[in-house]
């Protein structure tokens, strides 16, 4: 399989030439401490320039961590898609929590609602359905409780979320201004139809598409007298290509801490921006390609966000320099480099960039960050791996 | 994209029936005990016949429990493909560990031997070229130890291993005999290109190619005065699919141990023999969809093994009873299930049959064994998650 395009233009991860990975076992997932501090700043920027409120989704890093230098960048908390993800973050005292998955079972977030009122953390869930309002009124209840729930709104994706179009948004706010223990909070989305866009300026109309669909549906629900405190976006790649927020209050975006192939692929993130990288190690050379010891265990066989489509698994750059090897295909613990010229020398190291970031850090325990004028440090992937 | 076959025909995890699911969190990785003591018998009973030491792959379930049911029935230990991996079964008292993964750099298996002079292990490992013995002898010699080395042949899936027409294989016999505190151990091969055959009959015919291939090299190195003690061929089509192992001495299925939608595909297993499940709850419906809430953060992305294809994720067999659900798209924490009839019932639970196993296991902390008349048990994934 040929790729679409050439290898981006990009100096991967340069804090790694101050140091000596030949002396780190691989595969090892490591993040540049300068760029995911400028990545961080670039999101707190565009929200502070547009006076919306930041809450990034942490199920990019799932780092206790990281979540905290958001927090301290200016983002008024975390987004997460699972409760035993939230959970991880309220007990770290993130102070705010977005829940934006629809709960349909009260049990599901018990354990969590414990620890948000142990930690007075401010918890905001979200439904898309009766049921869901149904299932968050029974647990609020039980803990005596009243939860904040917004309305997921469909902008596009088909996945979850009600149909802006019609009376569903209206029914099922009123639906939760009538549940006792739950109070309407407002509106969400994502688009993440987006990720399927060719370039920057398709991600911008979709962005403004989704901005348009929310403030009609927030519109209809003035007008049926119920105010809407939060109209709330997220995606990377519409956040980044948004040129107008107006009538919004919150963004969402959740790769843009790390950024990947996708982003680059895109047009939505410059090259040197990319702060996650997968060091890898050349085991041996095949008759037509070098093998790494980086493969879908630790680069996922992501092709893309919502399985939206890259050629190949990325890109190999070795970190004694020389041209970036396509990725082509995947064993489980080999990548397998489409070798053009004379292959990097085994026992050399590269950096592969992944074609999706969130994966990636989801497959490992441990995230090396690098550079910055520091020595390398090892931090925990606190809320991967969390069954509920 | 329409899936290019119909569900497969099968009652998935019958055990389930007999508990409360829907009590459970999800998504949650399920294992059927009768299941899995049957796939571990068959494997065994296929090496005891042929007169072959049986050593599954461990990449697979990474969990030292399963592990010593395998040397229970019979398994002379396992083979991994870490060295962090190995160091886990060799911790656990597993009595023998194939490393069937190049060693570039002495430094990356002190640990392991280190454990395995703790432990009394047999520990064998294997080598493609030089470098590779360069390194293993530059750490055995450290550790005051001999290693018995298996030299890889690529027997077609041309990947890493000598070329089996050439030389290569008794030069690095010869290699190996001559450094100090190595011993030729024998020779190996994994044909992961069965992974792509049509069928059957396909990969029989690709087993017998690889065990006429591995007699051909042992018997150049036989006539090179080499005595080869161990002929190593393993992946679980060709281990299923073989009729003859004569010559050979041992095998390394992995999959075998689990199953999945890619072993159906292939022919090489038939339905009832599933172990691995994903469990998963039905959180909305979409315009064309019912939505889980198993996505590629349990299920992966692979269409299976080495990048061989499947048509899209598994199917979503709902666990009260009607038709499976195709399941078509995934996002990081959705399953996309195409609704071709009244979807399941927001709330229901599903067991999702993924397209390949191992990285299932690998993406989970626990699995939750079911079934065979015991109550339902968590056991860890024990090997998971380890950086070298």
């Amino acid at each position: 399989m040929a790729p679409r395009r050439g290898p981006p233009a990009l100096d991967p991860a340069p804090a790694l030439a101050a140091l000596d990975p030949a002396a780190w076992p691989t595969p090892r997932v490591i993040v540049d401490r300068a760029r995911l501090a400028g990545n961080i700043r670039r999101v707190q920027d565009i929200a502070d320039r547009a006076g919306l409120r930041l809450r990034p989704h942490a199920k990019t890093h799932k780092s206790v961590a990281i979540a905290r230098q958001q927090v301290s960048a200016g983002a008024v908390g975390v987004t997460v898609a699972k409760p035993g993800e939230a959970q991880v973050f309220v007990e770290a005292g993130i102070p705010s929590v977005l829940l934006a998955y629809p709960v349909v079972e009260p049990f599901r977030i018990d354990a969590l609602l414990e620890a948000v009122r142990g930690q007075g953390t401010e918890l905001l869930c979200m439904a898309d359905r009766t049921e869901g309002a149904i299932a968050l009124a029974a647990a609020a209840a039980r803990h005596g409780m009243e939860l904040p729930v917004l309305v997921k709104v469909d902008v596009g994706l088909g996945r979850l979320g009600v149909d802006p179009a019609g009376p569903a948004a209206v029914d099922l706010a009123g639906t939760i201004v009538r549940a006792p223990h739950l109070r309407f909070g407002g509106i969400m989305s994502h688009a993440g139809q987006a990720y399927a866009a060719p370039g920057r300026d398709e991600v911008a109309a979709i962005a403004e598409e989704e901005r348009r669909t929310m403030l009609a549906v927030r519109d209809r629900l003035l007008a049926a007298g119920l105010p809407v405190p939060v109209v709330s976006v997220g995606s990377t790649p519409t956040v980044l290509a948004q040129r107008d927020f107006g009538g919004l209050t919150e963004v969402r975006p959740g790769n843009s801490v790390f950024l990947d192939g996708t982003a680059l692929r895109l047009g939505i993130a410059a090259a040197a921006e990319v702060a996650l990288w997968v060091l890898a190690t050349v085991v041996g050379h095949g008759p037509r390609h070098a093998i790494v010891d980086a493969g879908s265990k630790v680069l996922s066989s992501d092709l893309g966000a919502h399985g939206s489509g890259a050629p190949g698994y990325g890109w190999a750059f070795p970190v004694l320099g020389g041209p970036p090897l396509f990725v082509e295909r995947l064993s489980e613990e080999h990548g397998w480099l489409r070798m053009d010229g004379a292959p990097p020398p085994v026992g050399s190291r590269v950096a592969v960039l992944p074609n999706h970031a969130c994966p990636v850090a989801n497959l490992t325990d441990l995230l090396t960050l690098v550079g910055g004028g520091e020595p390398p440090m090892d931090i925990p992937v606190d809320a991967r791996g969390r069954v509920r």
